[in-house]
């Protein structure tokens, strides 16, 4: 790839920077911002680990990667720029930090800040710009959706959440595959554990994977119901006995009725004080083979469920990259306090667009799914919540292989610009 | 798809059967065989649930399928027909089942036997060929290989491995793109755990994610080298001090000098008697957390490394294909007792070839990484691995999606012919 610099008559500063938990597709997001950014002659800098690049004035220029680097961005997965796991407290709390970033705003011209991430990143965005009002320093602040929890409010969906839901479907399918075919004399039990600390979605994509009551997943746990053990064997059961087989899809947020998180008690210390890490498959894992002698497997995929761009929605991936086009549309025309999110104006055939909405409406809210997408028995999803979540997977984008049979993902120089400041110790 | 009825005026019968755990290609093999075989006139017939269904006289016809589906079955992963853990003993102790077998057989005008599995099914195949030819039976066993251990002798490599170990190289540079994104506010350490019980060629696999020393997984961790906790831990720490994070591949068989299955450690009961299901990624995870103090994750991709036909290497689904139309033509050639094993014949260009092998070389043998492929120091891979490897991940071979944006894997009819014994009480 030519590594041309490219140079660009800045008409101002773009500040961009990726926050949480990273996705399939926020890169293709970043790489959408840069594409949108240069095509109107902007420089754009992003926040080395996301925010904290700002306060420790580690700011990456962009401008050195070509062209066909920011197009490769796109199928790239991962946070190109570092992510960060920071939440800023109140403005109050955490006054010295927010008059930190609109000083090091100030020192780099930076004019536009869009902030990459979920509802605590909504929040810091909206609390950025009510500082820079405050202080008369000219900074328009956007917010671009992002999660694969997909539990933003006002966003009909969160890009990254179609292909993490993607990834679970397919896996499930696959694994269902194995599982109907090793019953016989071997696994009867599979668990598979989905990433959704507070909301269900990801669990539910697994519901894609089948149709029929008795097609895989066959049971579906959610956080949105309480988790009761003894009808959870007892539908284990019901299943092996009738299907010979039973795969079960956990949110890794259930709980019982007081309130405990059930992935806390797989944990733990052991007897020599070590630490026992589980989770909730490896739990529910143990109380099938205890309670019903079946045997089982589980899998945690962790990590790879949201970092699996191999299989990412094409969906997903083209509102990844219209929230970031709209992201530099909205931050040119001033919208300060905004975000743009996706809005469904049809199920079938599916059509959406991209429009703003107040970061007012969007920080600090979480979604959940709602009660017309759990079925009755609270063990698997009904037909609404099939209508909205097929749209969402629909599609293939895979990313470029080279002939060492990997796929071509590509990695960023993440230059500094000089500093000019002194350290302040963030 | 069409459900036309095929009609071949047969030849005689052939009896195929999966063992053992599943592939994401064990299936082209089977559409492979059955292509062969109809080409030829030959009818087949599938052992429901592997060599169970001989026992059992549950025959399937696969007659019933169209060539539309048979062709589909190529790019199906699991095993279609179903497949078994049953591991027959010999032939003295065992006899009733050999001599059920072979009246089952006799019954159904079965000639040819091909058994698609590891070394325990060349095992069976053999001594099944054996008690044949002492029963003055024509009978011809052909063991067709499979398994994504990669552990079986004589072949350079097993159909089924290609798939899953480009599965672990792809998972884990996607996962390490996350872990360098998060490293700096959160995860610091991920742990990966890759199937091999006796030989750590999947966990090699995953060397193919990176080239540098610097690069994803930094640690690789095989059974074919003792565990040693306090070096893997001095390992991981200067690696974390090195590169500001640390991806560890951990193959499930690694064993401590005593010789203990490290992954027995992470398990046991709990003080109040209750099974806790833990792994090696769980305890490696825990180790990493008590004695360094980094924040952790881990995965155990379990099945869906196995069955992620999604992920296919076009090597390894050549290789399945080609496995199953040599063991048609062995068969049909009387090659009594042979494998069709793989052979290279170059590295670079990568080319290979089938030819026979005896059963007899195969069997019960367990083929484990060559001390060449291990790096000095015990934890990565060498570049004669990277010679051996990287060709059996090359190239993509990816199923056709629907518009629901879902592989469109087919299922069969598995249309039992009527049995013709007395049942036998297997």
């Amino acid at each position: 790839m030519a590594r041309e610099r490219l140079t660009v008559p800045s008409r101002g500063t773009l500040f961009y920077a990726q926050s949480g938990g990273v996705t399939a597709v926020i890169n293709a997001t970043a790489s959408a911002v840069i594409t949108a950014a240069r095509a109107r002659k902007l420089r754009v800098l992003a926040g080395r680990n996301g925010i904290l690049g700002a306060l420790r004035e580690e700011l990456i220029d962009t401008s050195h990667e070509s062209a066909a680097t920011i197009r490769a961005l796109a199928h790239t997965p991962g946070g190109a720029f570092g992510s960060c796991r920071v939440k800023l407290k109140s403005l109050e709390d955490d006054r010295p930090k927010y008059e930190r970033m609109l000083e090091v705003f100030r020192a780099h011209d930076v004019r536009w800040f869009l902030y990459n991430g979920g509802n605590d990143s909504a929040d810091t965005a909206l609390k950025v710009s009510r500082l820079a009002a405050e202080f008369g320093y000219p900074l328009t602040c956007i917010g671009v959706p992002k999660t694969v929890d997909n539990d933003l409010a006002v966003t009909d969906t969160c890009p990254g959440f179609g292909s993490a839901a993607k990834y679970t479907a397919v896996s499930v399918r696959e694994a269902a595959l194995d599982v109907i075919a090793m019953a016989d004399t071997s696994t009867k039990v599979f668990v598979y554990e989905a990433m959704g600390r507070h909301a269900g979605w990801l669990a539910a994509a697994a519901g894609l994977a089948g149709r029929e009551l008795d097609e895989a997943p066959h049971i579906i746990l959610f956080p949105e119901r309480e988790f009761d053990q003894a009808a959870f064997l007892a539908q284990v059961d019901a299943t092996v006995a009738r299907v010979g087989h039973c795969v079960v899809v956990a949110s890794e947020g259930i709980r019982t009725a007081d309130g405990r998180f059930v992935a806390d008690a797989g944990g733990g210390k052991d007897a020599f004080g070590h630490t026992q890490l589980g989770g909730v498959a490896a739990w529910l894992a143990g109380r099938v083979k205890d309670a019903l002698g079946h045997k089982v497997h589980w899998t945690l995929p962790d990590y790879l469920q949201r970092s699996a761009r191999h299989l990412a929605s094409a969906t997903d991936l083209k509102q990844a990259q219209a929230v970031g086009k709209a992201a530099v549309e909205y931050a040119l025309k001033g919208m300060n306090g905004t975000m743009p999110v996706i809005v469904r104006t049809s199920d079938a055939p599916y059509r959406w667009t991209v429009r703003p909405a107040p970061l007012e409406e969007i920080a600090n809210h979480e979604k959940t799914m709602p009660d017309g997408f759990i079925r009755e028995d609270g063990f698997g999803i009904t037909d609404a919540a099939r209508r909205y979540l097929e749209p969402l997977i629909r599609g293939e984008a895979p990313p470029p292989y080279g002939r060492d049979g990997l796929p071509k993902y590509v990695r960023l120089a993440n230059r500094l610009v000089p500093q000019r400041l002194p350290p302040a110790g963030f």
